[in-house]
């Protein structure tokens, strides 16, 4: 998986953006400051994007390495955990749909990413909407199944399909719009930072006494937000928001969400899909390779917390080790004991 | 003081946060990061914190070195200049009280920082509030005195203290409330930077005549704020609106400064201190490691420009060769002229 | 031209400040952090700040080195496309006057340097505002002529003298304030972003159906910001903002400008210039060397990008061959042809 999307996006990127001069130039002089400053370009792997050559030999940027190019292949099984549909305009709806409540598991992440490698390679598709087929739930986060009693094996190919989430979504070369329509807690939270734009219904139609919540409210569980993801959340809020936000666990409706700038727009639920339409069109109607190009030099810095194989590894190993822990594991068991008895009561 | 610092940081965190794979994963992934890019960890000095090991072997990273632990002695001697009370929630409230206006000297920070030491550690200590005794004053900042012909090794522990208090204040692992119960001008502000909730009142009860101020107006007085402040400012209120306040000095009251974000709260000064209570009890309710986890990365990067003993050793020493200059004695010599003549005004 | 900026800011501003003590640490300290960390210090090229020896050798931090002060030279040609005149309060009123739209070719540029690096130093000014002489426009942007066919010589000269302009503005001694008369987008919008403070008009006197724009909208074009500029435009406006506006090439109004951050105040037309002359007195009425102090530390971070000579070589290196490519051309050409197209609709 990893070697395709490296060669996908490493081969397509520079074929897409050609035409402009400028804007090869953005892309690049910033990389090999980065490069210089602090080892390979930050953001998607160093070999997603041009390769390293570009940085030293400034007359061969423009090159397209064509002979690399991998194209990802259509997954040849329909999706399990996703609903996926295109429309007339090649907007992609991308429903999570894991009953009851869209919690990520191994399975929905590689399968987001095996399909979100696809369709950005897709020429039928032009940009992506991410959203739940899951009444009132956006997704409900992490699975805990997958760190509780874990195997190592599996707990390490469930992080590491994690990061690779956040780098695909990150990096995406189509425009992507969330369209929240559904309380979207910590890990849901995680994958809406990952959109171009965030659209939120308030609450379920004509429940109005049930608003829906979004938000980092990791503390409140004992747990933290992963490292790699809160610089995310102060770029999207701003530090002192985040700081505070973090500190305490705040879950603002989508309105206070709205004046944080945690999310870009709200709209009644019957409306979001309509809005997440348009505001896909206003993204599609903007030369592709400059809008991209433009939010990778601004997302470059808070993705290089994963952003090398070294990195990575690094991260996927500490967690898996911690997860062994015995100590850890008996807090995890607590925290699954107390969800139960919450399901219990409803 | 340093030494003991260290220690009790380093034993007693991982301690308080063993139960948590996540919070720990995401504590030590960023030190790793920055460990790698820019040395060693940013934020209070390496020896604060985890072990070095930790950082290259993260099958040890949530042991707990108990033999190194060697916590801070509740202080002999009463404070002279602080009034520190601890209620039956385990509110702490300290409060400044060195007439007139609550200059700091090298003895306000030297027992300051004995004490926010002791609390750190101390079990009956939940959250401290930290307000003034003094009325209409929070502080009125640096005591000019301690750099007006200067003892050179006074100063230089001076400095330190100073330096010390900003990573005490930054790295505390209970909530600091700051109830801000007055002006606070340039060292009073940062002291308040510190905390990780602003509440202010507005004018003394009775007095909307006399609205307090807040912010780093120190070009005002031809100097500027300590280098390693100024990043924590524009983390607090935005780059943009940092720069300009730092540039024309500016101090707003307490309704503006609740706009730009600088306080979080305004309240009549008569609810100031219950409004105080009730943040910190807000900020208690959280799980404390966590909590101060997701802190501590936020605050990271800012806390580098004095994270490790080279750092500050530079920065002590250029202060006090810099001081000692004729040029900047007489300029010193002509504020302090200034200030009398306000006082024989007032 | 370059050694004379050197040299003038290396010699005139130590001089500036000697009186201050804690404003010398302030640059200084952080300077030297980022020496450490990341090769010479940022912002203007290491030579145009203090010798390099201050930055190991804190005793000799506040010596001026008077030897190698060679101050500019007030320019012997009057310019031609700009417009210069100070008033009785010592405000320099500079305005760009390139018919038709102020599009910045190499003479605008080098025109503009040689004389900002005069008033820099020319004891009769005491801050700057920059605005356009041309009604309707504040400037239009990068003249596209200089990079349609270029000859590279020319082109290396443009790019150059682009870069210059950047660091001047953003490291000028004295208070800029951009009166911004007429729309602003891309180039004219960057020139803005050097400036201290902002002030725009909302549309020409007598016109509310023509609402003056501003913004980095290079996206919708095909083409992107100079990477150098983008990390001050999500300084002024936040990353969030920034990302968004960038990636849609958003031009706001005035007034919306004015709500993200992006201009500082807003006034009617008429009451423009006497604004912007309110604005300069402000920022006059602070001591100089702490105020430009504290803007540079705040912009140090930013201005980076392009900080060494080795870096604007990178980077003018990467524009030349870049533009030189075949498929770049045909691009701009087709651009350009565009551009024609709406000239002769108008």
């Amino acid at each position: 998986m990893r070697r395709v999307l490296a060669s996908y996006l490493c081969a397509q990127r520079p074929a897409q953006c050609a035409v402009t001069a400028v804007a090869a130039l953005a892309l690049n002089a910033p990389m090999r400051r980065q490069g210089t400053r602090q080892g390979p370009p930050a953001g998607v792997p160093p070999e997603f994007r041009a390769p390293p050559q570009h940085e030293h030999q400034p007359s061969e940027a423009h090159a397209v390495p064509e002979e690399n190019f991998e194209p990802p292949q259509k997954p040849t099984e329909p999706p399990k955990t996703l609903k996926i549909d295109t429309n007339a305009k090649g907007i992609t709806t991308v429903q999570l749909g894991r009953p009851p409540v869209n919690s990520l598991s191994l399975e929905v992440f590689e399968e987001l990413n095996k399909w979100m490698l696809w369709l950005g390679s897709d020429g039928g598709c032009n940009s992506v909407i991410l959203t739940s087929a899951i009444p009132t739930v956006f997704s409900a986060g992490l699975d805990i199944n997958e760190m509780y009693k874990p195997q190592p094996e599996r707990l390490r190919r469930f992080w590491q399909a994690f990061q690779e989430t956040w780098l695909i979504l990150n990096s995406f070369p189509k425009p992507i719009i969330a369209a929240i329509n559904g309380n979207s807690p910590a890990g849901g939270c995680i994958l809406s930072l990952g959109a171009d734009f965030r659209v939120m219904s308030r609450h379920p139609a004509g429940r109005p006494d049930r608003l829906y919540r979004i938000g980092l409210n990791e503390t409140k569980l004992g747990i933290t937000t992963p490292a790699w993801v809160i610089p995310a959340y102060a770029y999207v809020v701003g530090s002192r928001n985040a700081e505070r936000m973090l500190q305490l666990g705040e879950t603002p409706t989508a309105d206070e969400a709205l004046k944080l700038g945690l999310v870009d727009a709200v709209v009644e639920e019957e409306k979001l899909s309509e809005a997440a339409s348009r505001e896909a069109e206003r993204f599609m109607a903007i030369p592709q390779q400059s809008r991209w190009m433009s939010r990778d030099m601004m997302r470059r810095e808070f993705l290089q917390h994963i952003a090398t194989d070294e990195d990575r590894e690094y991260d996927t190993q500490f967690v898996v080790e911690l997860m062994m822990n015995p100590e850890v594991q008996k807090g995890l068991g607590a925290y699954m004991a107390r969800l139960k008895g919450q399901q219990v009561r409803k």
